[in-house]
């Protein structure tokens, strides 16, 4: 073998010409982080300098410690300025002129022993710092170190790869960061952006920060107080504040957990109502009082983004991918805590005041019920306290319902019935016939409800649920004694036929002889209930049905006992087929299926009677 | 002063230590982009041997160019092949161990001048290799080039700064990538999920690619052919290789540009029908073959984003923000170019054949009248071939309708009136009505017709458009010779009151009495245009509107000449309360507006008169 490949051991080296501009462009997709970092960084070093007065290695003055942002639009520059640690010369070509050394790191590391302080030292200071990179193309430092005799330092650079560093006047401790913007990036010359930025990442930063003779931070929010501080009041102020144009929360939920993992945070219940609208982009992440994203979906479980509030944990994994997230132990590990705080307070809420729980449930149901169908840990501490309500207003756990209803509404299967309707208007004639008959209707009209009950029936132990319309009562409910037909098997046969004959252009129709009590109607028309349900699912999915849009097969019952059957069977030809189609109309009109030119022409024959 | 800082200039470094966790973790937030990347790579490295082959620079046998993957799931690795131009020892130093080092910039700048190889060339090979260590513990690579006497080189490295170089034994030209994957990767050594990146990312990478002894690729998809060799079989067959359960496009737009930008593509009109769910993900975004995105939101118009298909374009920047895409000239122009591209195509087909283009209109009208609404420059063209649709399914352009109703429908403000349906059987009665006056009825039933309606209502000179039942007829398009009433004003006046009175505790109801034809119903109920349209346009954008769910505002017009209502003024007391809510009930009816208990108790009086 030639002896043109050595073997050798060596480093691998970064090529910075290269590596810089990829800094500028990936570090972060979004250029406004720039002001995010910086600002992080000087409270970082505020909050390292008061960290060494604690542990009496400063004796100075603190002074007073605020963050400050300038902006001069005509000089086109944007100025950070803090009073923390500053840094030396040395300090300077350490941090800053390697690229991703971690100050911080180092930091902690020599602190370690004397208290956790972890929880106080924001980000990493090297790698942030070059974020000013991606708006400015040029970047002074003015820095002046807290250590006795130290001198100010300025520190340049334009974004090429070299910098110059020399001696400058500086008569206060602490570090400016002077950006000086890129054409490309004017936009940040502006108040209302800079104002908007600091507000949305550092409302709550533990610092005070001062921009264009404001303060714009509130230093100390309620999730970093202890509960046993904390008035309702408070959590209502906190709650206006992160909401001001929101309906006061109904109540609320203070995380607060050391191990195995870090976090705290307040959760609120929104008034939710019938609106999945309220949802998205309501809670809001923090890391250490940093804020980092309102994209919680791949931290919490879905059903627990309807709450709103905030989560603060340095334990979160920022800036990875969604599936490493949805892997992450941590997350796995804080997702089931949520969960289970959630379940917890609603159970207590329910055991405490059943009343008040009830009043709230209009508005927490639909977040209850989306648990229930899509979290099964939280499904089993549910259904202790999910409600259902019926068309009276009174409320039921499952378990009462079941003991409410069985002795009516059980059928010679031994199965409970649970009647529901979906639409107290829509379905009122089927209503008032279940209640004359003295059952108990169930009211499921929010857009959960339809894969609520597809979610729970099984879940519920020899229970059907059916909608009020899905058959006659006689089936919906089957006893083993049925209600005799005055009709003989003839008569019942010559209806049939009949009815077959005049509707024979409808389509789908199933048409039956049953006996009914005489006040119900001549012809009643019902809609299987897993045609229905199909529908319903696809209508609330934003999918098409399977069976098309109309629900295409019809069962039209005719009521062997009311007198308008007894009626047509002795009319005349003629007539049969009038009252025929008359009551198969108003058959469809209670249904609210009567419509287009059919309902015109039944109009216009109804006027013509006045 | 004293001399603790010196001024000096000198070079930023990297740290490598603490950038390399930096690059794996930040790199890419997904991390199945590491085979996107090494499969590039490959392609690259073959591309680049023919192009040497093609100047003469290498003579020898080219053999068989395709690039392989192969899975080994007991060793953990995945190892990525080609016969590419390969690298010496010399090579792997310079373009692997220092990080970032491009070697596609290097290769194109030396053969700059004999052709552009530009459009060839996939990708920098020095950072997109490292994305290897987003997934494995260790990488091998094992190369030889292409050069007369290379020797092969082994080189690896365990994701320490470290790395070994050795000679290897290897016959062929070309590389091996090995991966050995790490134990939190795992997930990618699974045959499944790999043909799933593959198929994702390199269906149209133009070498062959092949993985469990299938190429995986077509490497000339139709978009890189010129449109003259190409037939209408060839856009078919590849519309069904994007979309294997879709059903045929109605037509498509080749695209090709290649000043001031460079753009190659495909786009189809599917079969929209009534349906905004077709949309979203369905355009893929390509660089040079490369699958980068269908998420194309942020390049072209929303309306757009209705089409499916491919486009392919090195000048669309990648991995950077969102606001900086929308700034970026490139992708307005390309923007700005799709735009007209399409609105010319439909223009085209309009002229050359109305006919297909008024059935395929069902289908496209959804778009074209999103793209109205939304995008000026789109919506200055489309007016020209937008159609509407009258209720016997005339399609007419803006222009064609006007000259079409301007004699019959012109108020006496010099208005024309276009009337609407927006439900043929809901507003059935109303419809008819208008038809029997001589009026034409458009039909507006499609979820965009509400924003639609308010969009081109200004746009269109002197004209009104108003749903069917927004009034009654006569006020719709108020002329100047009014129909006379047969009633006196004091019966009139009696009759409202009357009306008053009966229905006093209907919420918001304006009565007034009109002279109409008698074939009109007694009583004909209305909802103001402007009403309407705010409710309209709440549902369908999913907000509440400002006059709550339910239309408050009815108006009650009694016809003046109709038998009924002169029926009611000359009956006793209590007939004449029977007849009104009997004539109002009617017109609800007619409305869809009767439901609930006052629907149930109507059906229950109807039927004991049979």
């Amino acid at each position: 073998m030639e002896a043109n490949v050595q073997a050798e051991k060596g480093q691998l080296s970064i090529h910075t010409d290269n590596i810089f501009p990829i800094i500028k462009k990936f570090l972060y997709s979004d250029h406004e982080i720039f002001l995010r970092e910086l600002v992080s960084n000087a409270v970082d070093a505020t909050q390292k300098i008061k960290k060494l007065a604690d542990f009496g290695e400063f004796n100075g003055e603190l002074g007073e410690l605020k963050v400050s942002i300038k902006l001069d639009e005509e000089a086109k520059t944007i100025t950070i300025s803090d009073r923390g640690i500053g840094m030396t010369a040395e300090e300077i070509k350490k941090y800053i002129n390697q690229i991703a050394f971690s100050g911080a790191a180092e930091f902690v590391e020599k602190y370690k022993e004397k208290e956790d302080t972890r929880g106080n030292i924001i980000g990493n200071f090297g790698l942030g710092f070059y974020s000013a990179f991606m708006v400015a193309k040029e970047v002074e430092i003015i820095t002046k170190s807290f250590k006795d005799g130290s001198e100010g330092a300025r520190w340049i650079c334009d974004g090429s790869t070299e910098f110059s560093i020399e001696p400058a006047e500086k008569t206060d401790r602490g570090t400016d960061i002077i950006l000086h913007i890129a054409e490309d990036s004017e936009e940040f010359l502006s108040k209302y952006r800079l104002t908007e930025i600091l507000e949305k990442y550092g409302k709550f930063l533990p610092i005070e920060i001062e921009f264009d003779e404001k303060i714009i931070n509130n230093p100390t929010p309620i999730w970093v107080k202890a509960p046993s501080e904390l008035k309702d009041e408070d959590y209502l102020a906190f709650y206006k504040e992160l909401h001001p144009m929101g309906e006061d929360p109904l109540f609320w939920i203070h995380l607060n957990v050391d191990y195995p993992f870090n976090l705290t945070g307040v959760l609120y219940f929104p008034k939710l109502k019938n609106d999945f609208s309220a949802r998205k982009e309501k809670i809001q992440l923090y890391s250490r009082q940093v804020f980092i994203t309102d994209e919680v979906k791949d931290v919490v479980p879905d059903f627990l983004t309807l709450l709103h509030g905030v989560i603060d944990s340095p334990d979160i994994p920022l800036n990875v991918s969604r599936s490493y997230l949805q892997a992450d132990g941590n997350v796995k590990k804080i997702s089931g805590y949520i969960t289970r705080k959630v379940a917890d307070k609603l159970a207590e809420i329910f055991r405490n005041d059943r009343e008040g729980f009830e009043k709230k449930f209009d508005d927490i149901g639909l977040f209850v019920k989306y648990g229930i169908i899509s979290d099964e840990k939280f499904g089993e501490k549910a259904k202790e306290f999910c409600l259902v309500k019926n068309t009276q207003g009174k409320h039921f756990t499952f378990e009462e319902y079941t003991a409410q209803v069985k002795e009516n509404q059980t059928d010679k299967n031994d199965t409970v019935v649970w009647l529901y309707a979906s639409d107290l208007q829509k379905q009122d004639a089927y209503i008032q016939s279940a209640t004359k008959r003295g059952y108990d209707v169930l009211v499921f009209d929010s857009v959960i409800d339809p894969h609520f009950i597809n979610g729970i029936e099984y879940k519920i132990e020899k229970t059907n649920i059916k909608r009020v319309d899905a058959d006659t009562l006689d089936k919906l409910i089957e006893k083993e004694i049925k209600l005799e037909s005055v009709l003989s098997k003839d008569d019942e046969e010559k209806a049939k036929n009949l009815f077959e004959q005049t509707l024979g252009g409808a389509p789908k129709l199933t048409i039956s002889v049953e006996p009914m009590p005489t006040d119900e109607l001549p012809v009643v028309i019902t809609i299987p209930e897993f045609i229905r349900r199909m529908n319903d699912m696809a209508a609330t999915s934003g999918q098409k049905s399977m069976f098309g849009d109309m629900p295409q097969m019809l069962n039209v019952a005719i009521n062997a006992n009311h007198p308008v059957t007894q009626k047509i069977l002795n009319a005349d030809e003629n007539e049969q087929k009038q009252l025929v189609r008359h009551a198969y109309n108003l058959a469809l009109l209670s249904q609210g299926m009567l419509t287009g030119s059919e309902l015109t022409a039944f109009v216009q024959q109804a006027v013509s009677r006045l």
